[in-house]
Parts: C-alpha cells; sequence; structure tokens
C-alpha cells in the first residue's frame, strides 16, 4: 500500500476543511459572539497539521492509486475529517464530550443532520455556522473538491470519484475527473446562493438565510432553531425549502444538460427523474390523504405539511415542519419507505437510491413474467439503454447489505440504550440513509442526545457506512483487506 | 392455458381436503360435542364438488402441464383450499363472518398460526381438530401430496414441486418425483407420531397430544389454549416441543440421507444445518443474556424461556410459552431478524430459508473482497459446489422482493386500522414469514381478532404469498400472465 501518498492526500484533504472553517470564523467575528478564538486555534492546528502531512512525505514519482487505496483513503478521510471538525465545538466548549461533538460533526459532513445538541440558545454563533458549514463540504463530497483543486497529486483519481461518489455509476460529462467536479461544484454554489438570496427576500435575516441555505445544498438538515424550520412559521419559507430540498436531490449532472442547452427536457428525459418525480408526488398524494384527520380534514394544511416532511425526508435532508410522530401509522409506513429509497444517485441525497430502486423493480417484473417463458431472455433497460447483469446483481446485493446493516444497527442501538423498537430501528435507518430524524425517541421533536458512548459512536459509524455507499466502510473494517497488503 | 387440466387437479386436492376431514369428524364423535354434523356435511360437500371436478371433464390426451401452469395451479389450488376448509368453522357457526373463518384457514395451511379465534373454552373439538389438521396438510405443501398418490394424473409433474416446494431449490432424492414425496411423507408421519407419543408420555391427554403434534410437524402454531403451551406449564412438554420445532425446521432430505446410512453425519456434512444450527444457537445465548435483567438474573429461567421461543419463532411455528413483548428491544430485533430468516429449504417452515441468506452473506463478502482483487473472479460455493450466478442473482432478487412485500403489507395492514406502525409491520412480517404472532397488538399475548375485513384479507394473502415463496401469487396477479395465455 502506498502510505505516503495516501498521508499527503489526507493531508490535503485537512487543509480543505481548515479553509471551509474561515467562514465561520467571519461569522464569528461579524456577530462578535465572544467565541471566535475557538476557531482561529482549530483553523491553525488543522491547516498546519494538514500542511505537515502534505508537505514533508516525499512520494517521489510513485503516485499510482489502486483501487483498494480509492476505497482505503476515502474511509480514513471521513473518519479523519470528522475528528478534525470536532475542534471548533471541543475548544469552545460548545461540547464537553468528545462522542458529542464527534456524533456532531460526522452527521454534518454526512449531512445527516442528526443531532445531540440540547441547547440552542446562546449557543456561540460562529460555531453553529461551522456546524451548517460540515453539512455543505460533506454534501458533494470533500474528495471530490480534492480532486477538483489538486488533479495533480494523484496520477489517477478515478478511483476516488468510484468509491465516493454516490450512486451505482458516475456519469462524466467531459473527459476528465477534475474537470467534472469543478462542473458540479459550479452548480453547487450556484443553487445554494439562489436559495440563500430568495430566502433573503422571504425575509430571513442574513445569517439564518446563509445557515439553511447551506444546510438545504447538503441536503443535510442542521438548524439553529431547536424547532428546526418550524421555528419560522412563515408559508414562503416553507414552499422554497421544500422546493429547493427536492431540487438538491436530483442528479446534478441534469442541470448542467439542462444548462448546455437540454434545457427542461434534460429532466424529462431521465428515467431516474421521472421515478423520484413519481414517487415524490404519488408519497405526497398518499400521506396528505392520511393525515386529513390529524388536520381536521383541511386539505391544504395537510397538504402544506406533508409536501415539506415528504420532501425532508425523501431527499434525506432532515428539516422538520410538523411532528409526524403524531400522524398515524400508514404516514409512518410512507416515512420508512421514503428514508429507505432516499433521492437520485449524483445528488448530495442518501438512501438506496432512485436509480437501485428502479432496477430491483425492473428485476422483480422480471423474474415474474420468466415464468410465462422462461426461455425468453429479455434484457433489462435504464434510459432505453441495456443494463449489464453484473451491475443489476451488484444493486440486488447492495440492498441486502443495506438492509443488513440497518438492523444489525438497530440491534447495538437497542442493546446499548433502553429506547424501544421502533426508536433505535429508525435510529438505525436514519443514521444509514443519511436523514436526521427517526421515529419513537429520536422522532422529530427529539434527537439522539439520550444516548450514551456507544449508542452515539454507533450511529457515528452507521452514518459513514451509509454516507460511503457501504464498501468503503467495509472494506476498511475488514480483515482480509489488511493481510493481503 | 389447460384449463379442463387445472380444473381436475383441483378437484383432486379438494378430495384429499375433504380426507382430511375425517379424522376431525371422528374426534367429534368421539367427544361427543354435539357439531359433528358441520364437519359431515363440510366432507359431504367438498368430496363431491371435487369428484365432479376431476371426473367430469374429459382432458383427453393432452396432460402437458406447462410451467406457468404449474405456478398458476399452485396459486390457485391455495386459495380454492383456503376456500373450502372454511366449512367445518361457517356450518358449525364457530365463526360467523366469512373472513374470520377464511383467514383461520388459510393461517392453518400456510401454517402460519396467526388466529382471529377469542373464544377458546367451549369450542366444538371436532372443528379445534379440523383447525389443527391444516396446519398438517399445509405443512409438506397439499401438492406434494397430490403429487405422491395421484401421479398418474398429469404426465410431468416436477413443474408443480418446483412452484410449491419450500426454497431455491428441491433436492430430488429418487429419480421420479412421486417417490420422493412419499419418501418424505413417510419421514413426516414418523416424526409426528414421534412427538404425539413422546407428549403423551409426558403427561398430555390423547387429544391434546395429537392436537399440538400436528401444530408442531407443520411448523403452525395453533394451540387449543388461549394461552398456548404456556398453559400446560410443564418443562417436559416445553422442552420436547423446543427440540421438534428445531427438527421440523430442518430440511428432510437430511432425515432420509440419516436413515439410509448416512447417520448423524448426514447433519454435520449439510452446509445449511450447519448455519441453521449457529444461527439458531447464536440467537439463544444472546437473547438468554439480554432477558437476563426480566427474570433476576437467573440464567436457566432465561434460557428457557429464550430457547422455547427462539425455536418457535425461527421454525416459524409460533407457539408461546412467554410475553416477549415485555422484553427488551434489543431481543425484539433478535425476533425480528428469526422471523426474517425462518429455517432450511425443503422442511415445513417459513422465511427467506437459511440457505439463502448463507448465499447473500457469501455474496456480500465478495462484493467486499473483490475490491482489493477486481480482476480476481471468484465463485460462491455451497457445501463445496459451486453456484451458479443466476441463482445467486435470484436469491438477491427474492430477499428484495420479500422485504418490499413485508413493507407494503404493513402499510395496507396500517391504513385499514387503528394500529401502529410496529403491530401492522410486524403483522405483515409475521404473515408473510407464516410465523403467527408479532409484536404490539398482535404480539404472543394477543391475536389478528382486532382487525377488520380489509385486514383479515390482507394477511390472508400474505401468508398465502410467502408460504409459496412469492412467485406463483405473483404471476397469479399479474395482469401479463392472462394477456398472453
Amino acid at each position: 500500500m502506498n502510505r505516503k501518498l495516501i498521508v499527503r492526500v489526507l493531508g490535503a484533504l485537512m487543509m480543505i476543511e481548515a479553509a471551509a472553517m474561515i467562514p465561520a470564523l467571519i461569522v464569528s467575528l461579524v456577530y462578535r459572539d465572544g467565541d471566535t478564538m475557538p476557531l482561529v486555534y482549530s483553523f491553525l492546528l488543522v491547516l498546519s497539521a494538514g500542511a505537515m502531512m502534505t508537505f514533508l512525505p516525499r512520494t517521489g514519482n510513485n503516485t499510482h492509486l489502486r483501487l483498494m487505496e480509492g476505497y482505503i483513503i476515502t474511509a480514513v478521510g471521513w473518519i479523519v475529517l470528522g475528528l478534525c471538525g470536532t475542534l471548533p465545538f471541543l475548544l469552545s466548549s460548545s461540547f464537553t464530550r468528545f462522542e458529542d461533538a464527534f456524533f456532531e460533526t460526522v452527521s454534518g459532513l454526512t449531512t445527516t443532520g442528526a443531532s445531540v445538541l440540547t441547547r440552542f440558545e446562546g449557543f456561540p454563533r460562529g460555531v453553529m455556522f461551522w456546524r451548517a458549514t460540515t453539512h455543505w463540504i460533506g454534501g458533494m463530497g470533500v474528495l471530490v473538491l480534492t480532486l477538483a483543486l489538486l488533479p495533480k497529486l494523484t496520477g489517477r483519481t478515478s478511483h476516488l470519484v468510484r468509491a465516493e461518489s454516490p450512486g451505482p455509476s458516475l456519469s462524466k460529462l467531459v473527459p476528465k475527473t477534475g474537470a467534472t467536479a469543478k462542473i458540479l461544484y459550479r452548480i453547487y454554489i450556484l443553487l445554494t446562493a439562489l436559495e440563500f438570496v430568495i430566502l433573503m427576500l422571504c425575509g430571513l435575516n442574513p445569517y439564518d438565510a446563509a445557515l439553511h441555505a447551506l444546510a438545504t445544498a447538503g441536503t443535510g438538515g442542521f438548524s439553529n432553531y431547536g424547532s428546526s424550520i418550524a421555528a419560522f412559521n412563515n408559508l414562503p419559507v416553507e414552499i422554497v425549502i421544500t422546493v429547493f430540498m427536492f431540487m438538491f436531490g436530483i442528479n446534478f449532472a441534469l442541470y448542467y444538460k439542462c444548462l448546455i442547452g437540454d434545457g427542461l427536457r434534460a429532466f424529462a428525459k431521465d428515467e431516474e427523474f421521472r421515478w423520484y418525480f413519481a414517487i415524490f408526488a404519488g408519497f405526497i398524494l398518499i400521506i396528505t390523504l392520511i393525515n386529513l384527520p390529524c388536520y381536521d380534514g383541511d386539505f391544504w394544511t395537510s397538504l402544506r405539511y406533508g409536501s415539506f416532511q415528504i420532501s425532508s425526508i425523501m431527499s434525506t435532508t432532515g428539516f422538520v415542519t410538523a411532528d409526524y410522530s403524531k400522524w398515524p401509522a400508514a404516514s409512518h409506513v410512507i416515512i420508512l419507505l421514503a428514508m429507505l429509497i432516499g433521492a437520485c444517485a449524483g445528488s448530495t441525497a442518501g438512501g438506496i437510491k432512485v436509480i437501485r430502486v428502479n432496477m430491483l423493480c425492473k428485476l422483480s417484473g422480471r423474474n415474474i413474467r420468466s415464468a410465462s417463458q422462461p426461455k425468453k431472455v429479455s434484457v433489462i433497460r435504464v434510459d432505453g439503454k441495456a443494463v449489464d447483469e453484473n451491475i443489476l446483481s451488484q444493486v440486488a446485493q447492495f440492498a441486502f447489505m443495506y438492509i443488513a446493516l440497518v438492523l444489525i444497527g438497530g440491534f447495538v442501538m437497542a442493546a446499548f440504550s433502553n429506547y424501544d423498537l421502533v426508536t433505535s430501528l429508525t435510529a438505525s435507518l436514519t443514521c444509514v440513509s443519511n436523514v436526521g430524524p427517526g421515529l419513537g425517541a429520536v422522532g422529530p421533536v427529539d434527537n439522539f442526545a439520550g444516548y450514551g458512548l456507544v449508542g452515539k459512536l454507533t450511529a457515528s459509524f452507521l452514518m459513514l457506512f451509509g454516507r460511503l455507499e457501504l464498501l468503503p466502510m467495509f472494506i476498511l473494517f475488514n480483515r482480509s483487506t489488511w493481510l493481503k497488503n
């Protein structure tokens, strides 16, 4: 294993994380929250450590990165970023226990948005901004950013992207990985800025608008209010965030195709988008009807809360405007399905992803049809193109591993707490799918503060497993990875 | 489609069902329960209808049965048997509503053991015996019985077996399907008789012993006591039933191999059995330790209740001796896992089956390992033999369809009741896996009596989907099956 190169890449990641602390530092200075120095120290510590790791080792000409090393860097990289990101929380004493700070940072970076924060008032504004920033840098993957900025560091970089980017395949828009990443980032920045401006127009102050725009863009869900978006009680804000959460769940490549000339046809032509939209609209309709009795039969109120919550959960953001734990059980099943499915590949969202669910449904259909015509070989197509049988097989295995991880995670969460079955299983699911809230004691008006050390660390790692789509973390923790190298 | 032949086979099935009513009729006469005539009428009605269907149509030489027709016969056959089996319940007014009688019959035939019965005392003994008999005839598949007795009726019969028998592949012990079925049935009868005798030796009266032996053999779970096996409060009985539930979850082919000379090595050599035993023992150990606080730290009491409940749930029988809904949440996760996994293929049990879980785990392992050696092609072996990639792919798809069905079933169960999420989802799971009890309002001390018409019918069909391992029912309800034929 090319350890020196791995250390260099990790160092570069840390320098980027340090740079990402600068906006929080500025916010702290502007609002004079009195907790600027912890941010300065964090910045300097992470920057200098990263610089030493990047520039001290001499890799010589060996800049070759094998596929497995790509997975290892990805897994270790996210853990290191999670560790370094705790510094602003710990140095400012916003959190006094390491596991709390680690949980909050990993939850931010993985764009989960689950929290252990119990004290929102008086929380330093700079550190709170850092909390929201972790969503944004985690959203599109810090490593893709690395590739966009440092394509010279390693010879072959597509392995890294392959290991980290969401979804079964990365559609390369332009031949060079670095160039693709730059395009995606411009779209990301553009959409975030757009949401920021619109939220300002809806009457939010610049701080709230920026913070929620960052959290929406990463499909994260951290808010600086304990009651999340419900705190604003502002219908235009809810509508804007509903729409943007949905938008950040779309494959970013479609925005590029839209901009370079395809227009709205780029979306209409894309099968995953059509499924995403259909599931999204179907879920909203079903849940609006089921919830009618909760809202005294008022369709529009039910639609208002139903659409926000479905958009939030399906895009795996995790903002809330309603205590959906009081909704009927049938709505809870829809919420569980939305958590499992998630949004589109190539977006900032988590979950199994719509494209995989699409393939799984088609596989099931073929299974049923083939009974009447056992000899007919039928090919499964997505966007009109035949999908390789190996990919189909891997997708089915992915779904199995995903659900197995949720169940095993649920067992650990239950074994190391006094919570009930629903709490334990949805805590695991919401972490693996990077949503944020679950049901029961981790429902929309509660959070993970009640868990102990083991529960919080388990949840943190479930988030990492989910964010990296399982494989990199499994490889990191697999004994044979280390025996053979 | 060869409709005439299908009608003939269905008629034969009904005649067998009529014959299966005779023991209940005798029980009714012996105990003079005053409800003999409903059983006589049921017997005559089903027998004469079956005879007409079998002997009136002239099929001529066309006795060819296509694979798809095998699936259709299987699906329709089980529904017809469920309908005819309601007669003793309805004619004796044991149930006054059709959906109750249909639920109870389907639950019996699919060896689920979920009940809507609320009045156990004073229930006619003959009809109660018929209830237990449905488990036994459902256990090994009425159709396999048909094949054993009527191999002349259809030219090719292996399609029927393939569509119905549990597990991914039927291991043929001898070249002829009919002969294999006869061997399996002899083992089945032998083990049932053995359990009957041992239960008598433990002090049960002949009626209770026979009834519980039939219900154990089919891994069903109907008891004539509202509190199930707990009613006896008899440790030897609990141990005997624990062991027999485990034994009826083993692939019956292993007993044959054991008897013809392999001895106990037949079990030790079989990979699925080794996994089954390991999961079984592991679950018991974990649950015994987790439940210690519920039993004041008494290891043996915890082991007593833990092992009975795990044996009952993993073999998908559904007898209970403890109210496991009061156990900690971590035990509930283990119970859910046991419900999902089930026991061995080729047994009377339900669930995804251990052999499939074995393959899925190996697939996941290969997925993880292949990251470090992407070019190495590795074969997955079971019992030392390479497994075809198509089968592996189908197994992964099966698991997806299984879980999707549980979730969709849970949605319907929730939408048409006022029960909570846990009740709805476990009601669906326990039906699809043919276990019997679930958690919440369908927990070990409750049953399905609280559901309405839609809930009971949905549950009945979920049991049928699960018992036939999904495909036959999906094919029956698939539009394209009927368009093309």
